[in-house]
């Protein structure tokens, strides 16, 4: 399944405040924009953080909590509509003091330290989130 | 060497069919929409993963091959013009259910369990990927 | 903080020169294109690697160099203003010939094998880079 949106004029470029839930704020900034369509990417550095990873068997997701600070290399998120709202869905890279890497499905309870993003709304049909009996995850319809 | 592209208005955002192969369907989508330049990006998941790492001195790729599941963190390609066809350059980073992450130059053989990915065409004279001596590869000419 | 800026209709796409330093060409390309703000990403390959963690605590980078080819996976960056000049700020994800990863915020010394980029220059207000107090870094004011 696949669509064509319009790229935006705006474009949203942001630091995020020390302390913030890197997810749950990414959700807040697209809901007070109203961004139902789009493409979010960052980078910067957690305090800690929860990562997941979907186990396929059993459909359900693994999370395991980094208790330490680690860089974000790469954030990497979409945007799409999920219970009439805008919802992000982002995976992360973490790296540690030795270069080392770490990585998933990104979670709640994600502390920025500081982080930089840049949101790319786009224009036209929302994609909208909905269960996917296949993959057990709720997916573009 | 530097060129200048403008943006296309239309953006291709779309999730790939359960076991599709990764890297085929990207080159497919690129080909039957006549993308020829632009940029290419995605997370998701995958049953398993062949990744190559090019050996700067034999001048040849060496090949992994993955055979377990993996969250996509980070899909980031390019599209140029190979062989008079669009043509998908991509690398990709893995990780697992331990949160370890695994990456490489993406193959072929590379199964979807899911992937969004988001497309932005550009327009203007598209790079030619020739061969260059220096390194062994096909890089834009 | 957060910004909205607008997409600027040409984008850069572009391979760097075998054994140029990475970090310092993409701040040249900046500089000599005359782009304030926006964002870079881009794959490849280097000879070798500079890449920096932030100790969060002691206030200070600490640098590993990595004396080896690696794939670049995934370069993400951004562009804003620092002492009155495009600054360039990037992290790196790199991978190995048995695809372990490593990867951190891009240090000088980081030597180009190959390296295909795509910037997005925007318009409107670029953020200009300032001490922060609370993290010791150079933030967006």
């Amino acid at each position: 399944m696949l669509e064509e949106l319009a790229i935006n004029s705006k474009i949203i470029m942001g630091n995020m405040e020390y302390g913030s839930d890197l997810l749950l704020e990414l959700n807040n900034i697209c809901q007070t924009k109203e961004i139902f369509a789009g493409k979010i990417e960052g980078i910067g550095a957690v305090k800690c953080a929860t990562i997941g990873f979907y186990d396929q068997e059993k459909k359900e997701y693994i999370w395991n909590k980094i208790h330490r600070p680690m860089e974000v290399l790469s954030l990497k998120g979409n945007i799409s509509i999920k219970d009439n709202k805008p919802f992000v869905h982002a995976h992360i890279v973490l790296g540690d003091h030795n270069s080392q890497v770490y990585g998933g499905h990104l979670g709640e309870d994600t502390q920025v330290f500081a982080f930089e993003y840049i949101i790319v709304p786009l224009q036209g049909d929302a994609f909208v989130r909905g269960f996917d009996k296949k993959t057990g995850l709720f997916l573009w319809k």
